[in-house]
């Protein structure tokens, strides 16, 4: 990835961001449209000047704040004034006690969570990371918003821009399903099929940016990457709020480029941090599909570096075979006791019928590989039925019909009479 | 329809309902699953013992309560415990505040506003309704959950009984969308397709209602009426709590029944009745879709009478001929001075592709039934540009795919190369 030049951080107002800094060796530079370290090409992340006060004070803030991630702008890369401008106002979305699934499972009552994302506007937790990329993008006057993406991605951006004012140009692999295909395109913004995969898709994008025809164009996960990515802190700050301010024990979270697990991890140590939740240990399970889980493998094997794969499986939204986070999401889960685990697609449609028959939570295939990891772990026992654990459901079922049309219809068709009623045996 | 024996009231605890009282002679009898006047046949309705105390102190308990439809329980007729209980916790979703498409149809910036009910748990207002009909059921001992309909209905039953632990048998028209097929059987439950039409399977649920194979069967729309249709209060309640306590100037509804619309000018008579906003006057404007337009014509022809017709549109979900509620309709739009109003199914797909283009909400077809209506009422004058307009859009455009297929789909497919994305003519 080319480093691009840095952007002046005047006048750039983007809330408590301060700079940004290397993950990897710690470097700081102005706040601006670049996402890696110049002496190092690690990836850059926000660093924040975090709120002053006490927690209970900060609790009441929240306590106060709009229905939406907006609560937590005192945490985000956002101007204060945020919730005022027109954006989808992403996330808040329910926190369910699954008593009817820990029961199935074999999970205490009370003990089993599902934060359903699925609530957002476009019905995923995209929503949540590109309306951070947004405000970046209008911070550093960028006139396009543009992504790679497996499809929920490209719909949020879509939406976002749409409602914001922005032309948007998304790119997907050409072979999406349709109902994404749809989601992306209707919001009239410009959608490009590439011949390829994700990380095709990805590497143009790369390309793009680097040439004059990407000249003011933000790209949510490239060049508003350390922006875009911390909006997915707002899944741990929701859970918490949501559990009275406490921390669960464990999170099962699925995996694609790993970004989404390592911010939520950043998130709960920013709650112990400012005192707003008790320190006490977290476990942080990763979940993939077993026919794209590269960090799933490296795992198992105990290895520290992710072996890039080919993806095949039915859970296209985590089909990246090249996970950015990945060497992350191995240590947070190793240094927290939990673990990366993968599930195959029968075992993805299963959960996702367990879950919506226990639940009346309807989960994409993405939810399908958690919520079968969350299964598997609960069975092998990593997960304890008197622990708290939060599963998160990152998207929509409608938006993957295909991977439950098949075994999932009508019971019966009959004529409207009350003897084809009874001929169809379900009186 | 059949008149069912009256349950004793003994024991029945649904909140402030106090009895139902049929509308058109006033007949008050104990609550029950029963829906028709033993003395005229006319429709029963919930009478509410509604609550005492000032104003403030209501809003100020409201304002307390779950982001649910719950924090209106001291106003429905639910049990005050009804939020502890496993349900889907329906409601409360954005109002939108549209500048963009204000301009686009020539309306004052801040004065137009989207209820977007594509947020509740299964993207459509009717988890609204069924969270209230689910309460009655428990409270009469039913163990089926069931219901006829074009869609969202099935979906919303089969994912309130899955959560509820009931069982569920919703009925269908055979030809239903395939993402509404699917998300009405993934939940468990069954589901009957039956060869007719909407109107079709209206009348076989009343027959089946009356025969000793429905006992213990609550059919949310046919048995459990009374206390379902109320479940579209609640719209009113939180347009109205979400524009600071104040009535709007104008709301447009869908009509499918009639139900939803007519239920809106009961709750906004309740928060007058209460104090909880000034009296002040408001148009209610019904919308349908040309295809199925019985109170549209009604309307516009100056009858009373609603003449039954056979639907044909691509809005399936307001596809019902011969609406139980229409003469209600007819009734509150003239009282109010709004209209009814229908609009092609050219004009929905146009107005679905507007509101997604402006504001970024993906609607169902019924949607670009209310947004096309608003359209034609705007530019008629019918809708004043200095007036505050709200219109509501009831479902969610993952649903009603077909619709906007044909004309959304990928700008270009492209090999991943800037020289094949030069030649595509989007740099």
């Amino acid at each position: 990835m080319a480093v691009q030049t840095i952007a002046s951080a005047t006048g750039i107002d983007l809330g408590p961001a301060a700079a940004l800094s290397c993950r990897e060796c710690g470097h700081r530079v102005p706040l601006g449209p670049v996402f890696a370290c110049e002496e190092c090409f690690g990836p850059l992340e926000v660093a924040y000047d975090l709120p002053a006060g006490s927690p209970q004070e900060l609790k009441d803030k929240i306590a106060a704040g709009p229905q939406s991630i907006w609560r937590y702008a005192p945490l985000l890369p956002v101007p204060a004034d945020v919730a005022a401008k027109p954006n989808l106002n992403p996330g808040f979305t329910r926190l369910i006690q699954a008593d009817r699934l820990a029961a199935d499972l074999g999970v205490d009552a009370g003990n089993l969570y599902v934060k359903d994302d699925s609530g957002n506007p476009t019905h995923s937790f995209k929503d949540r990371v590109v309306a951070i990329a947004l405000e970046a993008a209008r911070a550093f006057g960028f006139t396009t918003l543009s992504c790679s993406s497996t499809g929920n991605l490209a719909g949020a951006v879509g939406a976002a821009a749409a409602r914001a004012g922005l032309r948007s140009c998304v790119f997907i692999p050409y072979d999406l399903e349709q109902g994404k295909v749809i989601m992306a395109a209707v919001y009239g913004g410009d959608v490009v099929g590439i011949e390829g995969t994700y990380d095709d898709v990805n590497r143009f994008c790369s390309e793009l940016i680097g040439d004059p025809i990407g000249e003011g164009w933000g790209f949510t996960n490239v060049n508003l990457r350390p922006y875009y990515a911390e909006g997915s802190k707002t899944l741990a700050y929701e859970i918490c709020e949501q559990l009275g301010w406490q921390l669960p024990d464990n999170l099962i979270i699925p995996v694609a480029s790993g970004s989404q697990l390592t911010k939520i991890d950043k998130g709960l140590k920013e709650l112990i941090k400012l005192g707003l939740v008790e320190d006490k240990p977290y476990k942080i399970f990763g979940a993939q599909a077993e026919g794209c889980s590269p960090v799933s493998s490296a795992y198992k094997d105990g290895h520290d570096v992710v072996r890039p794969v080919r993806p095949d499986t039915i859970a296209k939204s985590l089909a990246i075979g090249n996970p950015a986070d990945g060497p992350y999401v191995l240590d947070i889960t190793r240094r927290t006791g939990g673990a990366v685990e993968d599930v195959n697609d029968e075992q993805v449609v299963d959960a996702i019928k367990q879950l919506a028959r226990t639940e009346g939570v309807f989960a994409e295939t993405a939810g399908g590989v958690t919520f079968g990891v969350l299964k598997k772990l609960v069975e092998d026992g990593r997960i304890s039925p008197s622990e708290t654990t939060v599963a998160i459901n990152t998207g929509d079922g409608l938006k993957t019909l295909d991977a439950v049309a098949p075994t999932t219809g009508p019971t019966a068709t009959i004529r409207p009479n009350l003897d084809s009623f009874r001929e169809a045996g379900l009186a």
